[in-house]
């Protein structure tokens, strides 16, 4: 039986939520990394991906600009990243050189990936979509990467806590 | 250390993924439930949702006249109607009707909710975007219900296999 509520009231109900790194280069070169859950594929032919920006964030700037983006899927390792890298700004502080966290080169686009996550896809934006707060970056894989060990992947189970869990088939 | 391989080849670790039903009223009155991974939360003011249809589906049809729909975060009790509802076509059969499944009139929309869900969210279309082979439609949530009991909701964990998972903090 359903309860009308509040939006708010009924949220706790999309936990464990899988969480996402975007990273986007800004134009002096720096790589900025956003923590985003707001993330879906969208298309099998071409494979593609869907992400959520929030106006006011500094990966808007530059995906604006930008024709490419980096999808990472976290590993459970990664909490502290995805913390950090959700609760500061680009504007400010260079999150990548703060953490000391491992990169390595994209193959195609202009970027790099997150050496220590589960999967990264290197995406290039083929449209957009402006709703409410946020506007969604639509962008074709034209690669895709995975860790050489099959890690779990990262999920948010409530406001600030994150857990790892593994898939039982694959 | 990240491997570069082919899109299928990193598509594992994706798992466990959220699943959702979305739910459309046709024109001749049958509510069309249709299982859907590629659901995303795309703004918080006001509250939308977005979700990915393929073009082929009679979800996109009856998207693409009606303004309407529902998400539902379905239970883990729901492995059976999931599985249903992603492999069978409206066009065909009644899907809701076949499987007896018990909905409740939405309190806005014209449409019904899944009881036996652990949330079910009223959307109004606000929205699209073409993407490859998919259409993002985008909604504002009008109204928003939760199980009277807090319910886990379902994963996928791989092809055709199904769990439900705890969330730890709410």
């Amino acid at each position: 039986m359903q309860i009308l509520k509040s939006y708010r009231e009924t949220r706790a109900a999309k936990y464990p939520e899988p969480v996402h790194i975007v990273l986007v280069k800004a134009p002096d070169g720096k790589i900025n990394p956003m923590s985003a859950a707001w993330v879906m594929f969208t298309s099998i032919e071409p494979t593609m991906l869907a992400v959520s920006v929030g106006f006011e964030r500094h990966t808007y700037e530059l995906l604006k600009q930008q024709g490419e983006f980096v999808i990472s899927i976290p590993s459970e390792l990664m909490a502290v990243e995805v913390e950090f890298f959700g609760s500061n700004s680009g504007r400010d502080i260079d999150k990548l050189k703060q953490l000391g966290s491992r990169t390595q080169p994209a193959s195609i686009i202009d970027g790099v990936l997150l050496s220590a996550s589960s999967a990264n896809y290197e995406c290039r934006v083929t449209g957009s979509l402006k709703t409410g707060d946020h506007m969604i970056f639509a962008g074709e894989v034209v690669a895709s990467h995975i860790h050489e060990k099959k890690l779990k992947r990262l999920y948010l189970v409530g406001p600030g806590e994150f857990c790892g869990i593994n898939s039982q088939s694959e």
